[in-house]
């Protein structure tokens, strides 16, 4: 039976492999899970607005770039009921499975891919066996093709075994850009959440090891800025307007000289910057991409407001405008110490688990901290799991694939831990 | 009949306006100048290699971007003989007219037009009457369509006139991007001329005024850039790559901040960047488009040499290579005050002048200089006058227009000023 | 008789070159002078604030600075009626000779030295004769101690010569630092001056030469600002405190990245700086002196309030506090056309003038151009010449020197000058 | 008997408090701890070169600012054979005590005094009890003076206790400039050292409370750097020479905006700045001191690397020459935890502590590694403890003090586990 399901796991994982949407656009991905947890019979599949705190989503793309994967999506035959659930970039879902008096058990995995594109090489799995990306310059390149299967596949072992309570899947949209972990930790359905296990595959750890606690996600912000001054011709009028090139460059140099905090890591970057028209004439808007990172969610918001001041300043010395627009965010929370020790001790007895590392510094951001803050906020307990699994390359690179035997041992260890925090009383 | 020619005239300007070409893209300009000193009949009509020294354009596009605009002017019926001869972006044309014993005297325009949407306003006569740009995206917003039809203009005045002598018409590439003017200096046709008369409409002279010799064009290099660091992951490997964005940043402010010279007027300005990818990976590659100007040829060198130097200590500073290219660049040459006086003298008495003005300093950038330069080398007489034109907004905008009026005052400047030379004796 | 003259001129010159007084210190200088014109007999010696419009005196020391100097002069003998009226740093002299009906012709000279160690060497004629300077770190390296000799020799010459009006000559404190120029402007004395002959040796300019008038003065602005952050432990406490050292090196890179002006050349530079106190603490305080400059006083201001913006944003970048102060300024005035050419066809009959120009840019910055403006604004004539000296060195390097033969050179010129005016009715 | 122990300590540091001096100055201090252990009687005293790797000392002054101190020691009657063996600011001394088979046990103190002016205020007791420093402008604001006191009393203690082994105690000049540390460790004396016992006084520790041993110390370095470019007249000539006023701004802000490390925490600051000279000329020289630190001695390295690159590169880009220079340097050395932890035991037992804290982070730097890594690279332990003392404000700061109860707290713990170490065998 094993053998049976890892086959229709590693199905599942590759239909989700070959239809990857960014971040606000999974149209399809979420209608996919729909249809899963419909075969799969649920008590109660809530979906787009129903999950969201709308209001409270980041990093939401305009209609213009939202209607043409609605569009994708319609003409792939999603179901229109769906469609209308997601309008407007609300994607995702929550899968609730009642079993009875028990505690309330939350999964939480992510439904979005990355934009990339997906290498063509023979040596390429997903290209050899045919189900390389068919949304050409996007990719399941983090592995969250493989969260999915994973979740399906617990709630399906959950029903099948001994487990008193209530488990909640929280299918999240618009991970990669920090974008809905604050709206669906706000929508609801986490308010009843006792104990949270969020997973993630790989991340450097192979195929049998197991994570039972992330420590240490840096908080983080994304700010993007645009400068406005006034053009003027180089030539002729160089005193003339705002030179909003020289404002950038001011507030990029200011920004990596932000002082070191003593309380802990920090981070700053700029990634990307465009702006300008022509080597004559003075540029009248440029616009930066940005990020802030801190060990503590204080230290982030530390970086953020000395990065606001820094754009203010800059942007005034060169007489330009400029307002910083914090497109994402997500704060620092840490897996719970009694949590983690008991995921670890329940994947000892996990048959292909040889390895249980008790926890592990992240050193990158992730907004599940969002729904770990809000149930440990209730007094829940959360903890942030990894699901070792031999990966050829880096995550996020175009070679990056998964070792599908991590698949089953993922839901294993996953049902096994909801079934035995169903056991003790919260 | 002057009625006559100012139809013909505004027609042809107007085809031209209709048809705007970008600098080394000028296929359809090219071929209807040539069409149209077929039809006038005149003694020599060279194209594209033969008119130019091909190894010294700069400025060039590379085939991506120039077989568009010749499969355009392909499709819009453009004669095959003159694809031919301008293949590889090498347009432009010569006319020669010759009539006798008599100095050579060479009269120089430009084809191209610039990248800017035109206006759709009713207010805007092209618009209102029909001869809009219908090229979207580009458009004749400097007044090189009228330049044209004043040299086809010209030679038909001149060939009527009481010329005895040669006149050699340039029709300039890609002067908006300073791209052609050492090419076609250097190409051999005017290696002859004895005088050289190139010509402007508008920059705020209205219809009427006429410029006998422009003065003190700032020399110019136009100067571009690509930083190239490596790339990592800004939360969990900051230390790591080499950070193009700061290296560009601190060229930038560098740039700016080059002393300004005891010997006169500078200029320096990083028009447009571009580069990196998201906000959390350190910019492994960002461009910067800059140029400098000078009082004389060289200042401008001053500049360039001193922003070289900025740009290869911004890379090493960060671990980064930089390859800083110009793109083009023009000396500065006076016109020759002999020769703009005797210009004066011939407007003085030409119907429509009403006002002459001995010079006037100009400020910006030509790459006619080269030309110039070129000429008085060879101990020939260069000047570069403006023939006023009512303008409604500044050149380089989307609502640049011209008085047709002054086309035909233009065309009897030059042809008079070309007959009076003719009979002088060098 | 010529021969004695040039005795008591160089005996005169040499005596204030032993003594070298900086700016607004220049007690004994002040007192010489007023010694020197009571030998002589003039009709009127107004000293100190009978000269000065006190409040309008630019860059004063404090007390702690002027006393020692005060001090030093009272112990060598300065007559304490002499230091009673300059009390406070309101040096300075104005002599009147009252020669019948006539106009009034003025004449500047200056009183100041500047801070600069003399050369000790056997090649450099003040040490080798004698006349080296006695306070050690002063030095007359600028030639007005040959300014006073020449403007005490004019009086006399005046005097003897066939001169009817009004001579008034003005010794001015602090021209060096640019702080005595306004001042002596608005004094009252300058009031009813119908030319105004302001003077200068060297520059270049060989003995023989004559300057008939400056042209093209830089307006000037020094401007001193002090960033005030708090000071903090590098090491424990990087982010607390605000950083001054950060401000001040960002309010660099922006000073000098004022872009250019189209009106004309402008000048900028941060000269010195100092603050801090060890490597391992956060800078609490740097002070900068800065410069702008401009060809003319608009552009001069504009580079002012532009650096006013840059030191004000990049002190709110780092949470400083900055306070910029305009140390002294002085403004661009030239030379009168009129006034200059009849300056110079009088020089071309004195003998030992061998070369007159008419005029010639000056490039730097003079703030008798508060003077000249005044005059000017009186609807008189002001001109600023230049009397040539041969100089082994640079004006304001250790071995600066003048050749003495240029001392009743510029007598000459200045009286005859003088005369001229007095028989023309302004 | 304690009684008149302290009597005799607080008599000892009085006498060091009244006469501070700074790193590398320490002759009068040398001299006076070479008296004392005669006093005392111990088996060798070896002074200055006899105990220092003299090539290895850093931030040695110069002959003219260490002879006025050797001078003014001099004149104190400091004895002729100490100031010849400290020689060139050789200071430095180590005592030797034998007491039969055993270990060696080593303790660690230091000399030197801070510059600062000590405060003359009523409640500074120093200044009401009449021992304020009387070298003006010196300090001993960091409470080195006790330091001494201690480790003279602990011999005294060790020699009346029942210990059986070596002691060997090591008076270290130029602590608070890093500069003494590393010379001293490869002096020779330390190298059959078992035990090294480091000890600070108060650093927040109220007394009665004890730290045995400090973990994570900051690996340090301290670089100054002179830009050296070339001076011109700023309004005459702003293009010729080489500006070092840009040169240092440019490295003052990239040198902030070294990039953070993935490996853990750093550190950077520019603390001071001087140079220029004035306004209206172009910076020839400026002379930055700045620090690097890092929470390994890897970190700091990285750190060091890269400012290093950020001043060339800044020299580079404004025409100028910069040498940094290494002026000192100490690495990261932690607490053995197996001594700490007997440490520990043994201050459980010491009257007078009230709270042993096991272990505690640093943050800042210490010169003492060097003896650190010395000893553990012999296969040796070393702690770096902390006797608490109440001190009224900061260390470094006007009104320092300290509670003189605590000198015999550290001279009874320090002696204490001097006897316990010789009972075991290492």
């Amino acid at each position: 039976m094993a053998h049976e399901v890892r086959n229709r796991l590693s199905e599942l994982r590759r239909d989700f492999h070959r239809h990857p949407e960014p971040g606000w656009r999974e149209f399809r991905t979420t209608a996919r899970v729909v249809e899963e947890l419909e075969r799969i019979g649920v008590d109660e599949i809530a979906v787009g607005r129903e999950v969201l705190a709308t209001d409270e989503r980041m990093a939401v793309p305009d209609a213009s770039e939202l209607e043409p994967w609605r569009e994708r999506a319609r003409q792939a035959g999603v179901r229109s009921d769906v469609l209308e659930r997601t309008a407007d970039g609300n994607t995702g879902v929550v899968a609730v499975v009642e079993e009875g008096e028990g505690p309330c058990v939350g999964v939480r995995v992510d439904l979005d891919a990355i934009s990339m594109r997906e290498s063509t090489e023979d040596d390429h799995r997903p290209a050899a066996a045919g189900f390389r990306s068919e949304h050409d310059g996007y990719m399941h390149a983090c592995g969250h093709d493989a969260h999915l299967a994973i979740a399906l596949g617990t709630i399906e072992a959950v029903k099948d075994g001994d487990f008193e309570g209530t488990l909640k899947v929280f299918f999240q949209p618009a991970e990669e850009i920090s974008g809905g972990g604050k709206a669906m930790a706000e929508g609801g359905y986490l308010d009843d959440v006792d104990y949270l296990l969020a997973l993630h595959v790989g991340l450097g750890h192979p195929t049998g090891e197991f994570v039972a606690g992330v420590e240490k996600p840096l908080a983080m912000a994304h700010v993007t800025a645009t400068f406005e001054g006034a053009s003027a011709h180089a030539g002729k009028a160089p005193n003339e307007g705002g030179n909003a090139m020289q404002a950038a460059a001011t507030a990029i140099q200011n920004a990596y000289a932000i002082p070191r905090h003593s309380d802990g890591m920090t981070r700053v970057n700029v990634g990307s910057i465009e702006g300008g028209t022509a080597s004559n004439v003075i540029a009248e808007e440029i616009t930066i991409e940005a990020e802030v990172r801190g060990e503590t969610t204080g230290l982030m918001e530390y970086m953020r407001t000395e990065l606001e001041r820094v754009l203010y300043a800059a942007a005034e010395m060169h007489d330009c405008d400029v307002t910083p627009r914090v497109v994402s965010e997500s704060p620092r929370v840490d897996s719970h110490p009694a949590l983690r020790d008991l995921i670890g001790n329940v994947a000892w007895g996990v048959p292909g688990v040889d390895r249980v590392v008790p926890a592990t510094d992240f050193g990158a951001s992730e907004d599940v901290t969002y729904l770990m803050q809000r149930v440990q906020d209730n007094n829940g307990l959360a903890s942030y799991v990894l699901i070792g699994t031999d990966h050829p390359t880096s995550h996020h690179t175009p070679t990056f694939d998964i070792d599908e035997e991590s698949l089953d041992i993922g839901v294993a260890v996953l049902s096994e831990t909801a079934i035995e925090l169903a056991r003790r009383r919260p």
